[in-house]
């Protein structure tokens, strides 16, 4: 029994927000469960050194916790000097997710720049974070054609994400923070619109685990993921 | 006549929102028209090395802006490895403004830190983030009563702040971006329930200004903090 | 009584010598008792990237505290790798209190540094910086017109500062340090040789204090600025 | 064709030739082609914070490439003052990986530090490192029992890593630099010796991935690690 | 002919004044021409991390140059948030010269952390510290004694420091900065009192240079420290 | 009697091979003894920001241990955010004793960076690190004559160094780590091929020491590097 009550194949209450903020070309605020992440699409003219004079854009993204997100509070990364390993790791995540849907070309010398602000913690920020970002990313680049500074839609295909794990022996969907704490696996899928696989990331917490399970998350977040895509959908619209 | 069509000693539309943060002590998401501040208030227990052993207790304040809180995207401090002397310029001056009103004796060996993180910015964060930040430190109090861990309430006062400036030559109240950053002079106040002055900061932006001037702000000033005075006895009931 | 036998308005013994660095554009020794800040002004060509290509200059500022100024040794802020926050609120106050005073067109696409290290501190650091700072930057000034660099003076007025505050009760002028570390009350006051206001800055360090105990404070500023300002005059001769 | 003439399935030339610094407890240089890492494990007593008074252990790493690992010099770390993303997210996932297979309550209060210093970097410097790592860290616990620190032993069983991907439209084994800069999929499995999943990273370069393309490469990787343990144990002997 | 006018084995101007500051054990406002550097020495009680327990005492130096210390202003390191090399070098180098003359048995667990910044540099500035450095030390030392802190003088002998170099094909004594940035072999001499070796640095600039040169070097070194201990002697009676 | 059982004026087994990087422009793994450092040049168009437009190139180094290069593990520069004074001490004195044999102009605006990374350390690895530098940087500039990219060989002689030092009373030569962590004064020599004196820096670490040791050292450093210079040639051809 999860201690949500939840069917193992059961997602949180998923909504996805738009327009919660009024200077940002995309914006989504994203809740699954008790996690609230606040997305902001920024464009910006120009693009990262490594990239000036091919005519590409680029999509990035950068990722923070507010120090009371959390149960206990944490440290705030600014006053700290630096963002830790887990942060860097998880903004790396979310830019790759969404470059893999994105036309970079036909974005133009642009950046559009994801912000990922995590006001409340409950388990999968950065799935959340993904699944988010895709929809505010779907409103800058709407936002961009319809002031003509492209002609031709930059969006690819949809992208989502959702974490599984072994919970108890079970494996079971959209882990919120109690059972992501005592997992035996965990795992963070990110899947396209299509079903194909964008980023597959999967660790035996305690102990290695096997094929068999492997296989029975990754059924639980193509089910999963299937119905975030729907739900990303009736927000973009 | 104000860009946003207030008389010159009317405030914006400003709300205090409680319980906004289900793990938080205290918690207030304030807004003075477009200026969002989401602010949390996390006992701590323990104090800083410099008042170890004393038996007194510290609050202090932390102040952060998402990058996407303004007209263009900012750096995200955290990613820049530093906080700017403006953050580090608030922040103290919330935590002193707090501090102010508060019986530490009363506190016993714990800190109460308050993070005030902007969600979006239209001037007077600050101003803002102090209001807002007694609110969430009155409920932390009061869960520290309601706990038994204290048994008398160390708040001995309201304290909160407001900003008035000189625009076109007129003294006008609660300045919002537009005015801020066009205003010939700049103030902000942070006065007690009372009426008694906890903090004034005046600045001439371009120009010196006259002591007439400095009155006439200061009495828009009090005006402003008696009403944010009343909502915040309202919102703390 | 004050520690120091001063009757409350009296301010400590001031001296501003200048020429007391052989390299820089303007310098003074600025010493409000024992209070010794060695400012120096430094011409550079340029500006900062921000104000770049609109014809106009900047005057900036920078504040540092040798190790042993203070009564135990602080830690060297190079060393620590960081500038605190009250450094950081030091000298952005002193480079705005500077600019309320000049004409940034008249100085060409030129920026004047400020240089403020306190050799030894008993006391209104930021107050002596102030004053002292104008003097080497008049000579800054000074040196560009006899070089022919600028046709015009671009200083508009006199800027100087001084702290007052509630000891013991009783408003006094120039706080030492003795007196500065037990105020109720603590205040900095910056006004132009015109006498109006560029800065002010009011805290109650223990408790707010009353809207008539700020007038006698102002009131003891003013007769101090006056006496500052003349001794700028003579020093700048 | 690959670029090196390999067959899909197979790996490059490993080595690992163990001993080769005089001072550690256990160390390994690995070679997996033209990558070379050069992995020491070191012995600790005490453990980090955390983890303090429970009477377990901890194994860590850390992950660096000297700055003319690569075709083109890279920034060295230490002169940038901080670690970049990609080094922590290699560094974490190395010390996941071998906590994996280890008994932490077995190594008591101590702490092992792995260092993997890459010296020549041609594609798979994190797996390399892995697979060295689990043969210095068995030749630190095998000095820990011969010295009587601890009676037990505590690994449970191996751990290695390969990579495979997608290059020019088919699934190989073991990518070296010039496959992995144009591969269409990337990933990295981490297996035990019995074979169950330790950690799986899988990544849609330029598109996202069919199932049936993960599961080629997820078939390489156990050929692959297969002969790595083979080859762990000979080294380990 | 030395720039200067100096016959090649004469010292500048040497001053050597104490009691410059009135907080500090020890201090000296050292000149060697127009190179001036204030040093104090700050007693505290308790000793770094690695003596702890020994039952000895420590000496340490921090060096800083205030940033129009020279012909053109330099940035200020506390701002740039690093020390530079040449900064660490020569901290390293004060404190370890210091160490050779002082019985740190004698001082018991107490730390003399001398502080040097150069107010103006005129080349010198590392030989002009350390000369400076003994004189403060020996106040702090005769503080000390003074106190009843200490029984025995932990002051075994003197020390002071002096440049030479090989300027125009002629070895000079005490380089100045126009000396400085043109000589074709620099070198720093620190002797003790007796005349015994502390430290020699030499360097050749532009090419090596020979062993003559080098003995030339050391014997105008000789002469100079004479010089400099009888000043200091004079200084710290 | 040394401990290693050398006689005073014997080097350590001292080796150079060349050719260990298969991407640096040179590359060199020089032991002396257990001391091992792996050395590589790297050829960059362009030269930093203070030489640009004068034609003229430049060398410089870095250097770095691996944590575990010593007995026990030390903190990694990287992971601390910054390098200690005693590494950046180390890779300027390399630099600038490579320079002294380098005729800049020959260059043409290029640059060369030498890494000297210190794989395990047994005394010495400064000395070892400019030895084995000048090999990679020979190679370096053999490569870009045979390459074209220059036609005028800017090597104008060979430098080598070696340590010497009087351990127990006796001056020798080579310090291994056992005699310099005791040794009584301690030296480094850094000489050119014709004998010229490139860098001297002699310590008393624990006391004073007389010219007549001074002049043992310096005759045992001229042995020892007439020997490296020998082994130089023969690694170089």
């Amino acid at each position: 029994m999860r201690p949500s009550e939840r069917s193992p194949d059961t997602l949180r209450a998923v909504t996805l927000e738009t327009g919660v903020n009024r200077y940002a070309e995309g914006s989504c605020l994203v809740s699954f469960g008790h996690t609230k992440v606040l997305v902001t699409a920024s464009l910006e003219e120009g693009v990262p050194g490594f990239l000036r004079g091919r005519g590409e854009g680029w999509v990035t993204a950068e990722y923070g916790m507010l120090p009371r997100a959390t149960h206990t509070r944490g440290r705030r990364e600014a006053a700290q000097g630096k963002q830790s390993g887990r942060t860097q790791e998880i903004q790396r995540l979310i830019g790759r997710s969404l470059r893999a849907v994105v036309d970079l070309k036909a974005l133009g010398e642009r950046q559009i720049s994801i912000d990922c602000d995590v006001i409340q913690a409950d388990g999968g920020t950065r799935t959340a974070s993904i699944t988010g970002a895709w929809v505010a990313l779907r409103q800058a680049t709407r936002y961009m054609l319809e002031e003509g500074l492209i002609t031709k839609d930059p969006i690819l295909d949809q992208v989502a994400a959702v974490s599984c794990g072994v919970f108890s022996g079970t494996p079971v969907l959209d882990l919120d923070y109690e059972e992501d704490s005592t997992a035996e696996a965990d795992s963070n899928f990110v899947l396209t619109g299509k079903g194909d696989i964008v980023e597959i990331q999967a660790t035996g917490e305690k102990r290695g685990f096997s094929e068999a399970e492997f296989e029975a998350l990754f059924s639980l977040a193509r089910k999963g993921i299937r119905e975030l895509c729907e739900l990303q959908r009736a927000a973009a619209r």
